[in-house]
């Protein structure tokens, strides 16, 4: 194990993996005006929406209407979640920057989140991922349940590499890893890390963390100290879990970014601005939101 | 860093550090059905009350009826928080099993809380350690504020080491090292168990961190890569941030149980118990706790 590298790149994606599991309605004026506080704090990419139909997700349902409406800072990639090639029609339109596809590792998930076998679901995703490249867009190729399916338990880490394999074959830029459910502990991160980095450069690896059972931090560290410098996170751990409504969502950006700095790690993102825009819209969304930093600054006397 | 204890105890402080913060009314008799479960949940050690003036701590000033009433498990040992000796002789006529004495690191955290520099301290303090091994009880030595200060920012390790070496002297059994305000990020922890275990051999620290930043469960981690094999932990994550009303309290012991028992550490606790015991407390408090695996076990679907 190795110390931590000097910098590390936060993808925001709270406007896509946190809203679209929110109840409630965010006005699209409400949501461009949070996305361009996001803009303007130095993270360097932002997924911003997700093109799936509206009637899967309709807390996303005006995808289209925000990407015309927010302000592009050139120094950050704009990405958004496809499902397939109509979705990318419509990303493409939006003029993304980025596109994300997505799959699971774990049969069960994936039949019930795409409707389709694992083996059915490769040749969709490669369509996408030669229509975006041709179009010259950076894919990225999330994989859900990496260590634990909602339907099935546990999931081993051939499961997870032949899925990497078919996705970085048919042409992904990068792979981010989820753990959906939020169940990893830091071992569980070391025996995964350690089969996919005999095979991947680490260049290529993303690690996605919910923070269900408060071991998201955690993992961070574990993933550093194999060289991981690439995770997703959410403003005030927006997102929640499909399982258990009240639960926590993603990891959250305001907390990451309290340990890396705290680390001496550079992000490049100022944390007054993840603050500003967490308690934007937490005030929008009308709860609490679980990040830890975020109720801290916002009740520090 | 090695790789983590085999056994880990954890002293469950829910009853004192958890409610003392908390500004509802628990009545007695609740207080005793709570501490009466967590006696059965298989904890070794429970810090139960706290004999200070109930002037200074109103939420916990039926001390002398819970000790009276609540049934006492022979596996567990019941500990309390005492002040000074008009403390202690509460403690006593109450039979605990070990006292917890405390100060700061901090000078101006020392003042505020205690009323005395620090070297005034340690003579009030170094009475009642005597009086309590003369009744022959383990003494705990709980030190505050050890890697940051609401007032004054960072302590050093060496204001650490001042107060360690005094207690030591005085005759405490153990120490447990407080992060008080939760600041502490993963290589803090390294920098003063570096310096710690230089003087002090393992057994001899305990510690205690808040989750006010979110930080508490990778500084564990940290801390158990030491050798370091106890903790103290509140059910649920009880007891919020004296200088951030709504941020969180001690790390929860529910969440501490999962990354414990997720690494194949074995504590002698049964989650399912701290689960019943988090829902109990948080029903009684009429708020939502922050630990985040009593919120997705409570809401699972």
């Amino acid at each position: 194990m190795g110390r931590f590298p000097d910098f590390v790149q936060i993808k925001e994606v709270g406007p896509r993996d946190g809203l679209q599991n929110e109840k409630k309605w965010i006005s699209t004026e409400d949501k461009v005006t949070w996305i361009d506080m996001l803009s303007e704090s130095g993270v360097r990419e932002i997924e911003y929406t997700s093109f799936v139909s509206p009637k899967m997700i309709p807390a996303l349902s005006d995808s289209r209407k925000v990407g015309k409406q927010i302000k592009r800072n050139p120094k950050v990639m704009y990405s958004a979640l496809v499902p397939n090639r109509k979705g990318l029609e419509y990303a493409l339109e939006a003029e993304i920057d980025g596109a994300s596809i997505f799959m699971s590792a774990s049969e069960s998930h994936n039949l019930k989140n795409i409707n389709k076998t694992i083996d059915a679901t490769f040749p969709v995703l490669h369509d996408v991922v030669r229509e975006a490249k041709n179009a010259d867009k950076r894919v990225t190729g999330y994989i859900s349940t990496v260590f634990a399916c909602p339907y099935e338990g546990p999931i081993s880490p051939e499961q997870v590499l032949k899925v990497c394999d078919k996705l970085l074959e048919s042409g992904v830029d990068d792979l981010s890893l989820g753990d959906t459910i939020g169940t990893a502990v830091p071992t569980q991160v070391e025996l995964l890390l350690e089969e996919l980095l005999k095979r991947y450069p680490k260049e290529k690896l993303i690690l996605h963390f919910h923070d269900t059972r408060g071991m998201a931090i955690a993992n961070i560290m574990t993933a550093m100290h194999y060289g991981i410098n690439r995770f997703d996170s959410t403003v005030g751990g927006l997102g929640g879990c499909p399982y258990a409504p009240g639960a926590a969502g993603n990891v959250a950006t305001n907390d990451v970014l309290y340990l890396l700095h705290g680390l001496g790690i550079n992000t490049g993102i100022k944390e007054k601005k993840i603050q500003d825009a967490g308690e934007y819209i937490q005030r929008k969304l009308e709860k609490t939101l679980p990040s830890r930093s975020l109720a801290y600054l916002a009740n520090a006397q």
